[in-house]
């Protein structure tokens, strides 16, 4: 086992969401009593919201200390079941290792799942003589006849029509099938706004990605008559604001939810192209693209192009860039094919976490952290782990000394004139955070760029060297 | 309303319990769903352990929103339960502020508690007609008249007995009561391992401090026959071990449980002096104590030394120092007087974040956070909001490259040899983390002391001059 220590417990967590998006089996996260797993907490929600495969093992006080209410002493299961879909306690030093199987079991319940086991140390340290049987691997559900049937009526109908793909869908070979159907049916294919793990870039099915807010993405999908989801549900806002929709489908439209994300997408895929008859469709394909790049300062579009020009062949990006990361991703459209993930919860501080997992799945993959400073705070403890295994990770810290999306929604809830003290509390800017002194206190070497021509340079010699490194981009 | 930014949500919390400790009353934490919540929760646990008044705002999406799942989305009120002692929900924009006031009288139920309450975004933008009536604080409750006649019977005894004391019991005023009690009786007078808050130093009553580890802590009480608690109760060991004990009070003696943390304790030991005849003693003060410092290296005793000869009066010291924090705890038994705050909850990460807390109660007052590595890197972000707010912190970063308290835990639970996984997990040296690098990235001034001399002369400087500054102690 590769024991990987991160010095906060939501960096484990969101190293091992990471782990998971890449290879769909669990990394176990341990981690220390009610509080250390409570640590843990946000990250997790943001892997349950992925989907991904994370087994916790939570270290208790000896059952018998539990009664004298220790300092450290805290209600576990409590902490642990809203971000769980299973949670155990081990009973006795005998079933300590049954229950962590069980838990790894339910951990890769299709496509994954997180599952939590508490350990109580006086299972650790008292002697056990049974070997615990490994329990079976739970086997994916898979679509029914009736919403198959309906999705190939749907989609052979001559209205406008999409496929609405998410989780697993989003892989190279359930887009190939995808792909299939849409040159078969004429049907569009959109994402969700945020997947845990999107396979793109050149000489992949290109999907159109839903837009954030959910007024444009309520447009996105207004022309649509008939919409299949595969690998995900029907979409709604991220948030609610006053006037403005929370359900994004077109009213009246016919919505067939063939399989939610917990359902063989595979599958349903494959039994569409039987029903469509499309196995044999041509596919079109995304061409690779290259851009000019302006001179002067950065912007999140010339950022976007510098990456796009740049990326090697499989590189992974974890894009927690918030405001200034969409034009990075509308950019690599036609990049060297790659994989994306993203930020799948809303709980900010994944990036990277996630990148760090990523890249200990992946060592011979190049991974970049494409991050936001605001939510490089909340895990900033994740650079020292980068050093301490010298994983191939570039993390392009997006500097624009803002919580920049949080003015964006403070307007979107009606606040149109924001006092002092509001607008105060999302500026960064009192005092500047020096990103390069932090990266080089955790023992990461860090440059900052602050011209389109800087960045270009950087990260052009980030992609060809190994190891971790930081680019301040100031934007 | 003084709003003060937290670049994580565990900095606010622990801010906020700083906070209470200094002035009794609760600072408000916003914090932004079930998982931001989340990353406030463990020094809530901490918090909850120090009996602090906390109130939490949680913001929620919109009511109406819930239905849909959105990725936020979470069981706030399963996050909060564990950790809180009252949670409410607002129902309407009619009831939010009533709901918050309830928060607000609820977490003054002395000596203090954690309330949270659950704020839905459209309770704040529907307009409201109500103005909510303040609620009535609820009054301490106060000791029963047996266990106070059982505590006058026990003081009243000729054997070897103790007063145990903890949470408000340790504020100047209550332990000069405490003190005229002992001069009567010849109780001694105990401490919890961990406080909330201790008023000592010279001209202070002198308590002895029960040891962290419970096999020490036992023997400490070995010889008494008697012990009376007044805020606290009888105390466990921190964690249990093979073949060490739970209980630390010794076999068949009377343990009297005058008052929990609870219980008015300044009614309970108001009641045992008049009860004792004990208001006319002439109490023992602790004479202020100076130090020579030895030339050298830096070490856990001579740091406290340091500490101990320049700790200006009415100091507030947050002590997260763990194996190299005892040293300052015991040197500066006869320092200028002082107020020592500690982990009480045992989830690491409370240090620097309290500070921040005791330095927004008491601009006029020094404080000194007295810092391990491993613990700091927990909420590391609390540096920028210490140069942001130019609060007058000095934090003693005690840098020994190593989670060194969990190398002698191992050793504790009978591992002998621990093999080089597992001892690596416990060792910080790979990388070095360089505390001056991350304290100036934050925007705090920092310096490095690996001498005696070096330490005095910065610490000096430091007691000297006003603001943040971070001196890194190599030990």
């Amino acid at each position: 086992m590769r024991a990987i220590l991160c010095l906060y417990e939501g960096v484990a967590s969101g190293a091992a969401d990471g782990y998971a998006r890449m290879e769909d089996k669990p990394a176990l996260t341990l981690l220390h009593l009610g509080p250390g797993f409570a640590n843990a907490s946000s990250n997790l929600h943001n892997a349950r919201r992925a989907h991904s495969a994370v087994v916790n093992m939570i270290g208790d006080h000896a059952t018998y200390h539990l009664q004298y209410d220790a300092p450290l002493t805290a209600d576990i299961e409590g902490f642990a079941k809203p971000v769980s879909a299973w949670v155990g306690v081990s009973t006795s030093a005998d079933t300590l290792a049954e229950t962590g199987l069980t838990a790894w079991a339910n951990s890769l319940g299709y496509p994954g799942q997180v599952a939590s086991f508490i350990a109580p140390a006086n299972h650790a340290w008292d002697t056990c003589d049974t070997i615990a049987p490994v329990p079976q691997i739970p086997s994916a559900p898979i679509a029914s006849e009736t919403e198959i049937d309906r999705a190939i009526a749907a989609l052979s109908n001559d209205e406008p029509k999409a496929i609405m793909l998410g989780a697993r869908a989003l892989r190279e070979d359930a887009l190939l099938l995808a792909g299939k159907i849409a040159a078969r049916t004429g049907a569009k294919l959109v994402t969700e706004t945020f997947c845990a793990r999107h396979q793109r870039g050149a000489g992949r099915v290109p999907v159109d990605r839903l837009p954030y807010f959910g007024e444009q993405a309520a447009e996105h999908l207004a022309s649509f008559k008939h919409i299949v989801f595969v690998g995900t549900r029907p979409p709604v806002s991220f948030f609610a604001y006053p006037e403005k929709p929370s359900w994004l489908s077109p009213e009246g439209a016919n919505l067939v939810q063939v399989a939610n994300a917990k359902i063989d997408v595979l599958d349903a895929l494959t039994r569409l192209i039987t029903g469509l008859d499309a196995a044999a469709e041509e596919v079109t394909l995304q061409p690779r693209c290259h851009y000019d790049l302006d001179d002067g300062p950065l912007t999140a579009l010339e950022l976007g192009k510098v990456i796009a020009n740049r990326l090697p062949k499989h590189a992974i990006v974890s894009d927690e860039g918030a405001t200034n990361g969409l034009g990075a991703f509308l950019m690599t459209a036609g990049s060297e094919p790659h994989d994306w993930l993203m930020l799948t919860g809303g709980s900010i501080g994944q990036g990277l976490p996630v990148a760090i997992g990523a890249a200990v799945a992946r060592p011979h993959q190049k991974v970049i952290a494409l991050q936001a400073d605001g939510s490089a705070m909340y895990t900033v403890q994740s650079l020292w782990t980068m050093a301490r295994e010298n994983l191939d990770i570039t993390v392009l810290l997006l500097n624009n000394s803002s919580y920049a999306i949080l003015n964006i929604e403070l307007e979107r809830v009606g606040v149109l004139n924001p006092g002092p003290t509001a607008k105060s509390l999302l500026d960064l800017s009192n005092p500047t955070i020096d990103w390069c002194h932090i990266a080089r206190g955790m023992g990461v070497s860090a440059s900052r760029a602050t011209t389109v021509e800087e960045l270009d340079q950087a990260f052009e010699a980030a992609m060809l060297e190994r190891g971790p490194r930081l680019i301040e981009a100031i934007l």
